[in-house]
């Protein structure tokens, strides 16, 4: 009974932070579409400060969960692994996207659990692809190019629709909820890491097409 | 005088509504950091509601106007106009950086005057895409694909780095306020034009390098 309490609150808070915005959503709100008394969120989260943290980590761990486990068909070559993690994470986002998208727009506030994420599992998930990207520059897989600007590049494809649901909605008539969109989108992130990642081998003068 | 006012409360409220989120900025901050009494806010702008719509017309007029004027170059090629579209709405965007920050969050909220920008400036916007990627099939430079999906990836690369400032700043060390930045990403920006979105034209067997 109590923990379904916790989850009826969960579900609650992740939909009127993603509709309405944290700040814009009191306990009250919340306690309401949940159907608990004020004193059952205090119980479970202590604030609506508290229900944010919980929000947050409640994702990351999974995030990173999710990269970690593609992370292990780096044996594969890097390419293989960072199609598996733009796999998993666009399904994980699309099965998650009103968490997804409250807590990618929250991430772009300055505030304190904001920059402990950003400490501890940020951190991770760049070691990964660190890891990934060095990897194939290695093995020849990849064109050498700035670690930095080519994260920003991935998170950018893999992030956009989840930040900008409305806009994909109601402007592009896509809906990135479906999971036809999760296995079209897919290859155009991948048709990304086929087309401007993986080094080409130049073709010489004078060569011959076979 | 009365300009300077004005433009002082437009300046606060940005810095504001960026570093502590729309709902989490009062009146009171705004008029405090500016150095105006309330009552001059309200004869500018009514209230904070009408201060939210200001930011997003005072973005979204130059935003549209820079896509407009970029859309000339269309007959040099969709390739050449795509490149320009990138290259002035990327300084846009890095020379207002709080404004668009800020901007981008709130897009993601569903709000009256989301859907007012949404039905106005988002429209005009997709239009101008639409006629440089149509004539960029029609004319053979880029290979066909779906509309709103190159949409969503151009948009995607453009509008990364200004949605996760901290982010860039903290854990990948890279800072898209300064002219370095746009310099090194706009180049990946053509890079993902030329690789992912230029048809490439097949190599017939038997043919000669030269």
């Amino acid at each position: 009974m109590k923990k379904n309490a916790k989850e009826a609150i969960v579900k609650a808070a992740i939909l009127l932070f993603n509709s309405k915005g944290y700040s814009g959503t009191s306990v009250r709100d919340i306690a309401s579409l949940a159907k608990v008394n004020i004193a059952g969120i205090a119980y479970h989260f202590e604030n609506k400060a508290g229900l944010l943290e919980y929000c947050f980590t409640h994702f990351f761990e999974q995030y990173i969960q999710k990269m970690e486990e593609a992370y292990f068909s780096i044996d594969k070559g890097a390419r293989v692994c960072l199609k598996q993690v733009a796999s998993d994470l666009l399904q994980f986002q699309c099965e998650n996207i009103h968490l997804t998208s409250f807590v990618y727009r929250e991430m772009s506030v300055d505030s304190q659990v904001v920059r402990e994420v950003m400490s501890t599992y940020s951190l991770k998930e760049k070691y990964y692809f660190q890891k990934i990207f060095e990897r194939g520059f290695e093995w020849n897989e990849f064109r050498p190019h700035s670690i930095p600007y080519l994260i920003t590049q991935f998170k950018a494809l893999l992030m956009m629709p989840f930040l900008n649901t409305h806009y994909m909605r109601e402007v592009l008539y896509v809906f990135p909820n479906e999971a036809f969109f999760v296995q079209k989108y897919l290859k155009d992130i991948y048709f990304w890491i086929d087309q401007t990642l993986c080094s080409e081998i130049p073709i010489k003068k004078g060569a011959v097409i076979k």
